[in-house]
């Protein structure tokens, strides 16, 4: 970049383009910026591009480097490239008969909102005006284009109080007794014009430039200053834009969509950016400048007679009303589209029956139009498929797969929180867990609140459509759990004040009562009142193929997490090759089985435990059986009890009355049980395998649930089920040869009781620093790895997800994080310790199965890491399954690349 | 190890020894055992050693590993080495007219509790005792051998009950109506012996053995299988001897002191082994075997003049009775400590005016002791200082810097818990801490007695003796606490019930009310009802003496850790160089202060936080002004606040109550704002450098106090104070790069406000995984690096120390750790990440400053693995001083080796 070069290496300052040439080309998006950089190459490619150049980008890093001062050779390079315009155009700049008139705009390399936009018509003063009046005509259009100069140029570049300008507008055709804009005559125009300067003048205790150059070089510095506005830098932080990049500034020549009927104005796209349908689409206004286009106040009228049929216009269609630069468009933007190789956004200006063509870019599209797009052009032979793939941001696949709300429903706004789980749901509103169960089972739709959602609220959750918390980030509880089952949900929802007693969530100045019906937007985080319409998704066949295209491309294998029966059935339909982490634990909740759970860990010896567990082998052996069944015969890793026991415990006196009466124990006893079990730390504590070093009974259960259940299941459908059993928190060698040890055991009795042996694997999760570490030592003891990034992430950074909320914001804000470690893998620390584990594991044990479960494998840029670590598989929750198959598709062709 | 060895290359099965010389030495304690390199020593330098052979520890791993079977040859080579004893002594094993007669010993590498211990006469049956009667010419010597040996054989070789033989003998002397054993006569050690037999018989359903060589291999079998017994098992776990050593057996001929009395048995230390004194030290026995001394039956009588006048006997001392032996004794104790270069524990046996020599081995001494014969010996050149320094074991410095329970006071246990922190302290017992201030200031000793302590206590725990914790482990906030302020400490007594209702603890079957006096031992975590007497500290001139050689030869550094003016000069006392962490936090507990710290936490804006810093600006600064004052010019490195704002609020209605007055807020508020702090994982949550992003004013008034106390004092002087200011819980460059930033801007703010430019350093801790991996980035803003490892233990392994203790002795119990990885530094894990820190911070600044600051800087294996890792420094709490000073003295003498 500039700053290594000398200004003396810096050659060329400014690019020209136009004619049917240019300086530049597409590829110098970097030095030009995008506008500059389509300009030439639009001009090179031969087509109409009013003449014009482009200052580079280097300029501004230059500017900013040396106190906001130019390069000495700047000037005359402008000025030299000016003349460039001035002979191809045949005009001159402050020319009084023939004025070159120009636009000024910025330039970033990609596009930037806060950036200055837009200076038309520069070049204008009392002098020049008057040939503008001349060369077009129409005085009226000369004096109008003058007072729009000033207005805009007052505002953006002297930085005026615009609101003045439409006063006097307003106050002068109050005067004259008329409404719009169109019966202000040319004398109307010139005395706004004039008075208008006077304002600036007055405003800012400077006059208005009326010499053209001082004119440009205002607005060029207005351009570069515009790259450090507040808004700009909090929109580069925001996409992680390197404030090092720099903007470039293009300067063109007018040109006048607004000389009479033969002159008008449009945007296009060379397919529909909304369906994706092959299609010329978009709007002109006869006789009009790009602005009334946006403004809004003309109708405009359809570029192609079947857009107009479409819309039910009374208004010509382009094709109809200017047939023969219809046809020249046409053709334009099939070179445009079949040169850049993808859907176009196009603006152009027709001067006098003239095509101008003032912008091209890559156009934005719906997500549906996206998948659509790329692969229409791939079976086009436009693409290649690995192209296609790469055409799709997969975090934009939620929109397809979740119900959306109509976008033309009106809607009250009751609270904004986190966007934690995508989908947009109505229902009644309800404050607990059982409530949600009862009222769904008897056919309502209900929404969940609470302040925060805890194990012991998941059959509500499971139950109800949406979920709604006060408290909480991305990774809280609420947020993880939604996602995993597909559950809208908008957490962390400050504004929202529960009152569980009285029944009641205030927000948004209102009191919504249990029962009465609320909308959330999870994709958004937005709390609507009442019932808001939504569209349902489709996944059509374009999506099918574009998985297709994905997975033919993809090295990494995508699993899902998934309990239970419903989820990994919907997770098989979304393509996922296997369970990459079953979280037993989620099975305890059940109503009928936390009895015998809290009985477990109140039994004061190993037998009394035994007992307890006894009862839930039935139960635990028959889950096993329903996913190795529906999964039939993809790998199903099963991760043995992780939390901690006091996770089950209840805390409010009833339940606790309720255990006492069931284990016959004194309440006393089980308030003191379930205080012991309370630890400062829970995330840090005596959970994992710690719990079953210290109670082996309890993965003895669960091995032997799993050995029955799979020895069961085969002999049912003759195909062999391999289960893949994986240890928790496993921090030393000694844990997981010990945990491997009682597993072979539990599987040897199995195998001799039942006369059926099974295959499996034992593997580990790895969560802990030390586990990365030491996976050398571990790999001998385990068969697979698999990364539990949540907890790695935990450790590693030392912070906990459940606590973060409070000053990960203020982190994220102050930009001391770029992004949200639970949401995106770090790729510095907990990415390296990923990379440490592969490489010894596989040291060990070359053929170690190498995978990731938990929220990051459904994150792409996580996904991505993962390709390049080499991991042979992501495991996510079922609805993120698309996205991971499509974010490994990419990784893998990027990685080619 | 003989694993890697086939049985053909194991040629070597028995070493024998005697006659002059011996086929191995004392180099070859790993397969001969101590015992019987010593004796193969012992016998090659000449000494008279009765023959005998030793069985090599490689036939133990042999005998285990094929299912206790024996190698093949072992059987001729056993022959053949008894073919050698007998050719010596001139008697034959099973000849009934000169029978050879041998004991049979176990012989660890180290000598170990719970191995089989020694079975003697062994070669006696009913035809051999009538050659005993012949040569020893006494027919009872030789009945009493052989009644001996059915005892001690069927008792440890074949597990009879060994109650029945004591029994038959009462019987036997209330028939005769006698009382002593030496009034039984030759017939009645005949018809008790063969009772003995008939006894054994019956009882195990087993003859006694008669034949010598069955006699053998039975004894020879009954050592190696006492290797696997529960008790030498435990034993190996608790002192880190792994189960693959294995054990040797020694066979000698037997010699014995009671033929008489020119016979004699006796034990000595070449130096006196509770002072140290240079000085022959020991007793013996006329007409006695060994375990008669043992056994204390008869009043042993001193070896020497001196030792016999000291005690203020009057039976004959060794050195009157048999001056000739003694003086060969004497020659013989000074040729073994010049040969060993060590103190020395001697065996020895007089047979009819012969000096036989049975063990020498260094012998056990008391930590004084250690510490004035390494220097003496030193002194004499006996050893070189390198040697002197690594005789004394850090761990055991301990005991000279603490008082010690009067070994000869009666007590009576209440308790036991884990020996948290050294000292034998008596008090009376109170509850709570401002009960512990207040009583204290009237002048009485108090014992603190709490379920557990938390920062809150720190006043109480400082005014109290002693601390006593129901909870807790060895790193709980009881024990860091009163380990830094060198407090008694006996923490996690399970069998202590506290009951602050009723101001009592139950324990041991008592309940001791308030105001009842205890007394703790917090070495080796035992309390006591009542006062028991206790022994004061003498810090000898020998200690500075060994602390001088220890420094001379360390390359690391040693600070403490210290915050109060008391606790700094305890330090200084013992040597330290520097305070390597001064937890600031500490200081907000004051009375004082605290309320003005709950009025920061509670204030609404950052206005109302800067008020109430602004009254804890003077304290501070006073605090930093003493601590520097104290130091006089040496490093003290300042941690800024690091622990989570809910620790300083507080829990009780009545403070609550209290902080609502002083801060106006209603009670509500507080509970809310109490309730909104609380986090689920504290350890991981809003704590260390987290708190200044979110509120920077802490941390900047704190920078201020430092950098206001730091200039002031130096103009005070006249000498320049240097503060290391040290950065909490970073995990990212970003974090050090602002709080960086942020204290550079205080010292420069201050500097022109004083005009008293103060240098500085700014550093972080390394407590994090992610922080450790990151060290390049990190050390660009960081001038040194300290390693927090009580917190980089807690997050490498994922482990909360305030929860371990639930599991954390089952894990130890097991042997899934082999050490709590909070008391001795994990070098695998928490290790590999220090030294991956502190090479990628060296490369990113070479003159990095590198220190620990953990509780492991106590402990003398983490001593040795941070001299090895290269770090700068060590900072331990003050009582520690000593401890980490030798080991690392001793680290960097081992690393030279």
């Amino acid at each position: 970049m500039f700053r290594n070069r000398t200004s003396q290496t810096m050659t060329k300052l400014v690019y020209s383009f136009g004619g049917g040439s240019a300086d530049g080309r597409s590829e110098m998006r970097e030095l030009l910026g995008g506008k500059g950089a389509n300009l030439a190459e639009m001009a090179s490619l031969g087509l109409p591009v009013p003449p014009g150049f482009t200052i580079t980008t280097d300029v501004c890093t230059a500017y900013y480097d040396n106190g906001s001062k130019y390069p000495d050779d700047l000037e005359a390079a402008v000025a030299k490239a000016l003349e460039t315009i001035e002979a191809t155009t045949d005009r001159k700049f402050g020319d009084p008969a023939r004025p070159l008139l120009v636009s000024v705009r910025s330039g970033a390399r990609v596009s930037m909102p806060g950036m200055m936009d837009t200076v038309l018509n520069l070049g204008l003063n009392e002098e020049t005006v008057a040939g503008l009046a001349i060369q077009s005509g129409s005085e009226r259009f000369a004096w109008d284009s003058y007072r729009r100069f000033v207005q805009m140029y007052a505002d953006v570049v002297m930085g005026a109080d615009h609101g003045m300008f439409e006063e006097q507008i307003e106050l002068r055709k109050e005067r004259k007794g008329i409404v719009l804009d169109t019966d202000l005559d040319a004398n109307d125009w010139r005395e706004l014009a004039l008075k208008f300067k006077q304002l600036v003048h007055e405003d800012l205790d400077e006059p208005f430039p009326d010499d053209p150059k001082a004119q440009l070089w205002g607005a060029i510095s207005a351009v570069f200053q515009s790259w450090q506005t507040p808004r700009a830098a909090t929109y580069r932080r925001l996409h992680d834009i390197p404030e090092s990049w720099g903007t470039a500034v293009n300067v063109q020549a007018m040109v006048f969509g607004n000389m009479g009927d033969t002159s008008a104005t449009g945007v296009a796209f060379t397919r529909d950016p909304s369906t994706g349908e092959k299609m010329f689409y978009g709007e002109f206004l006869v006789n009009a400048q790009g602005e009334d286009v946006v403004a809004g106040i003309r109708t405009p009228q359809s570029l192609t007679i079947q857009g107009r049929e479409a819309q039910e216009s009374e208004l010509l269609s382009m094709e109809e009303a200017m047939p023969e630069v219809f046809g020249q468009l046409l053709e334009v933007q099939a070179d445009l589209e079949r040169h850049y190789r993808d859907m176009q956004d196009i603006e152009f200006t027709v001067e006098e029956g003239r095509l101008w063509m003032l912008q091209t870019r890559s156009g934005k599209r719906t997500a549906k139009a996206a998948v659509r797009i790329a692969v229409e052009m791939a079976g086009e032979g436009l693409i290649t498929k690995d192209e296609a793939v790469l055409r799709v941001d997969p975090a934009s696949l939620d929109q397809l797969l979740h119900p959306m709300l109509d976008p033309n429903a009106e809607r009250t706004l009751l609270a904004r929180g986190l966007p934690a789980s995508p989908g947009a749901v109505s229902g009644e509103v309800v404050f607990n867990a059982d409530e949600a169960e009862s009222l769904s089972q008897a056919g309502v739709d209900v929404i969940l609140v609470r302040v925060e959602t805890s194990p012991e609220d998941i059959h509500g959750m499971h139950a109800a459509r949406g979920i709604l918390t006060s408290r909480g980030g991305m990774t809280s509880h609420a947020a993880v759990v939604a996602r995993g089952m597909g559950r809208s949900c908008v957490a962390g929802a400050g504004e929202v004040v529960v009152d569980y007693a009285k029944g009641v969530f205030r927000a948004g100045g209102r009191e919504i009562k249990k029962g009465e019906r609320i909308t959330l937007d999870g994709g958004q985080g937005h709390v609507y009142l009442g019932a808001v319409p939504t569209l349902s998704p489709e996944l059509s066949e374009d999506f099918a193929r574009l998985m297709e295209m994905a997975d033919s491309a993809r090295k990494l294998r995508v699993r899902t997490n998934a309990e239970t029966p419903a989820d990994a059935e919907v997770a098989l339909s979304f393509g996922a090759e296997g369970i990459g982490l079953c979280r037993t634990e989620h099975m305890f909740f059940d109503a009928e089985r936390i009895v015998s759970v809290r009985e477990m860990i109140m039994a004061d010896d190993k037998m009394g435990r035994q007992a307890a567990l006894a009862k839930l082998l039935p139960m635990q052996r028959q889950d096993f059986h329903d996913l190795f069944r529906i999964m039939s015969g993809l790998p199903v890793t099963i991760r043995l009890l992780d939390p901690p026991l006091h996770e089950f415990l209840p805390h409010t006196d009833d339940e606790m009355a309720e255990i006492a009466r069931v284990s016959g124990k004194s309440l006393d006893a089980i308030r003191e049980r379930a205080a012991r079990l309370t630890e400062a730390n829970p995330m840090l504590g005596h959970r994992g395998c710690r719990l079953a070093i210290t109670y082996p009974e309890i993965y003895e259960m669960q091995a032997r649930a799993i050995f029955e259940a799979a020895g069961a299941l085969a002999e049912e459908t003759g195909k062999p089920v391999i289960p893949e059993v994986m240890i928790p928190l496993v921090a030393t060698k000694a844990e997981i040869e010990r945990m491997k040890a009682l597993v072979d055991a539990v599987a040897k009795a199995v195998a001799a009781e039942t006369g059926r042996a099974v295959e499996y694997q034992v593997g580990t999760m790895i969560e802990l620093p030390r586990a990365a570490l030491r996976a050398a030592d571990i790999a001998e003891h385990a068969e697979f790895f698999s990364f539990g990034t949540n907890d790695l992430t935990q450790t590693t950074f030392g912070l906990s997800r459940d606590d973060a909320a409070s000053f990960l914001d203020s982190y994220l804000r102050q930009g001391v994080l770029e992004k949200d470690p639970f949401v995106s893998l770090d790729p510095e620390g907990v990415g390296e310790l990923i990379e440490i584990a592969a490489e010894r594991g596989r040291k060990t044990r070359p053929d170690i199965k190498l995978g990731i479960c938990g929220e990051h494998g459904g994150d792409p840029a996580s996904v991505e890491f993962c390709h390049s670590a080499g991991l042979d598989y992501v495991s996510c929750s079922p609805y993120r399954t698309p996205i991971a198959r499509l974010a490994a598709g990419q990784a893998a062709i990027k990685a080619k690349a």
